[in-house]
């Protein structure tokens, strides 16, 4: 164990909207938290998937988008001030000889924590990658999936790989910062993306201030330590070679439940199987909420995985509390709740009139 | 039966919190529902215990009054138009030949339904009575336990007898009538009504535009079939006869399990006991969600309550529709659900930057 091991009661793995909850519940009860989520945001598939579409059914929450409802779930959990590791996927959790929990991230953060949360919906997102033999190499230095600051590329030829929103917007934001020298590629004419979105993508191509490619790489060049070009087959059927400063990969992401796979967890359909007093899985200390657990009755919706987190707070309580007598507190009454939440207590009496 | 019997798929015995969201998951399997509460307005014992007070742990939700979280599941849920039976009580749930159930309410209401959902929290909120012999019989005449129009009482001696926010608001309302002899009664000279309206209500009596009585009422006298008086035992240890018109008992409410304790449902600490696949209870068709259920790991929380009518409605789903497949369909995409819903289609796309 080395001083970079950082201590916690819980950690939790995914900060979608049952994940952020989660933090919240456990806040409530004085847990710390951290967070850990491979995208690098918080708010997960809503945030990521609809971030404008709305949803109807969070209850007294008439309409909310996936990023309205991230950003209330977000709000709620402040007091708790819980930590985020985003960007990164938990590669390793191991029990250790004292009952604790030695959580790894693929960005080598090592956690030491008491209970582990796994909140991961449909696993990880990833994003789709291209197969194209040496890419992997340039990842972080000129291969990106997610935008960066456009002031980055400056001066530089920049290659965005795509059809969704993110992909186009980051292509207009690359043209707007100026400077850039922009082409985003498809396979084919038609995109996925807003017709909005399009209309300003061909309006900025017929002024010549970007370009469109329809086609695929094919192979990527490498100039010694650089990637230096890629080779693309056109869909009219020609060949070209296009060079490249900075390859932005935006084709979606898709959900991979990865390395938790592998920690021994009982499964049922590729979803981890829990109790319904405590949403345990069936290794003590390791519980599961949301779209990744599996019980009797389930049904994949966010309502269920909020109460899912209220009864593995619970549970996660006399774990992290041993033998402490762990009572049901209401937010509206409980003095205890209205310090954590930083509320200012309610003047006595009713209302105003 | 008679032609005054109203057939439908479901009986929510509740209209709070809990009970609203089950008729919105009702709605969203298209299973119209019926709604029965003793209060004469819907929101439960949020509305009506804490209707100014905020409660934090909504999901999404960072706070929220018991009264701002009753209209806005009222909102969510008026696309399905829920019928609304208010101020009265069940005191029959009988199943019949064919499987269903006739409801009966103390109103004499006639519900013959397929399923019957009990989200009824600590009980119905009955109004805290005043023990006096004789009174009941004035009950909907000249004693009344909630407000009514102001103009009705004008010309009138009115005793209202409590030291709630109700009584004292409810006073008030009277005097700013206008034309009302208003004295409002409670046995000491303390009260749990906010100070506002404390404050409010002894600057009335300084103006000697109403009269403030610190005493209990003993006996009621009437004269033939009318309440002509009520006898009280003043706090200063002097009797006094109050003539009196109408009176107003707005001493509280209570909550009681009432008639439904002799259903024959499997209780457990006078909790119903549930099956957390289905949240039905120990009869078929009768499902049981909120407070008023227990199961393990149970705790009293309305987040819990939305998750069990989810679960509930999907069950009785498979009992109103017997045969049909029912799938989980998502609010975001689902174009069925957005029929029903109200809302329009959203356009392709993603946002608009």
């Amino acid at each position: 164990m080395t001083g970079d091991v950082i201590e916690t009661d819980a950690v939790i793995i995914g900060a979608g909207p049952v994940g952020l909850f989660q933090a919240f519940q456990l806040g409530l009860l004085e847990i710390r938290t951290h967070v850990v989520d491979a995208l690098p945001h918080p708010g997960g598939q809503p945030a990521e998937l609809y971030p404008d579409k709305p949803i109807y059914d969070i209850p007294a929450v008439p309409a909310c988008t996936g990023q309205e409802l991230t950003d209330a779930l977000l709000k709620q959990v402040r007091p708790f001030e819980p930590t985020f590791h985003l960007g990164q996927t938990v590669s390793r959790v191991e029990r250790q000889g004292d009952d604790r929990f030695l959580v790894s991230t693929s960005q080598r953060t090592s956690l030491l924590t008491r209970t582990v949360f796994i909140a991961a919906g449909v696993g990880a997102f990833e994003p789709r990658r291209l197969k194209l033999e040496g890419l992997e190499t340039f990842e972080g230095s000129q291969l990106f999936f997610f935008p960066r600051l456009p002031e980055q590329e400056i001066g530089r030829r920049v290659l965005v790989v795509g059809d969704t929103d993110s992909a186009m917007q980051w292509a207009l934001s690359l043209v707007n910062q100026g400077g850039v020298d922009v082409t985003l590629m498809h396979r084919r004419d038609v995109f996925q993306s807003s017709t909005d979105l399009q209309t300003q993508m061909r309006a900025l191509c017929a002024q010549g201030r970007m370009r469109l490619l329809i086609g695929q790489a094919t192979a990527c060049e490498s100039d010694g330590e650089r990637l230096s070009a890629v080779s693309v087959l056109r869909a009219d059927g020609a060949a070209e070679r296009l060079d490249v400063d900075s390859m932005y990969v935006m084709q979606g992401l898709s959900p991979r439940l990865g390395a938790m796979a592998q920690w021994g967890l009982a499964l049922e359909r590729k979803q981890l199987v829990v109790d319904t007093a405590t949403f345990s899985t069936s290794e003590p200390g390791i519980f599961a909420v949301g779209d990744i657990n599996t019980y009797p009755g389930k049904r994949k919706l966010i309502v269920c995985g909020f109460h899912e987190c209220v009864l593995a707070a619970y549970a996660a309580a006399t774990r992290v509390f041993p033998g402490k007598a762990i009572h049901l507190e209401y937010t509206t009454s409980s003095s205890r709740l209205h310090r954590l939440l930083e509320v200012r207590p309610e003047p006595l009496g009713g209302p105003v009139p």
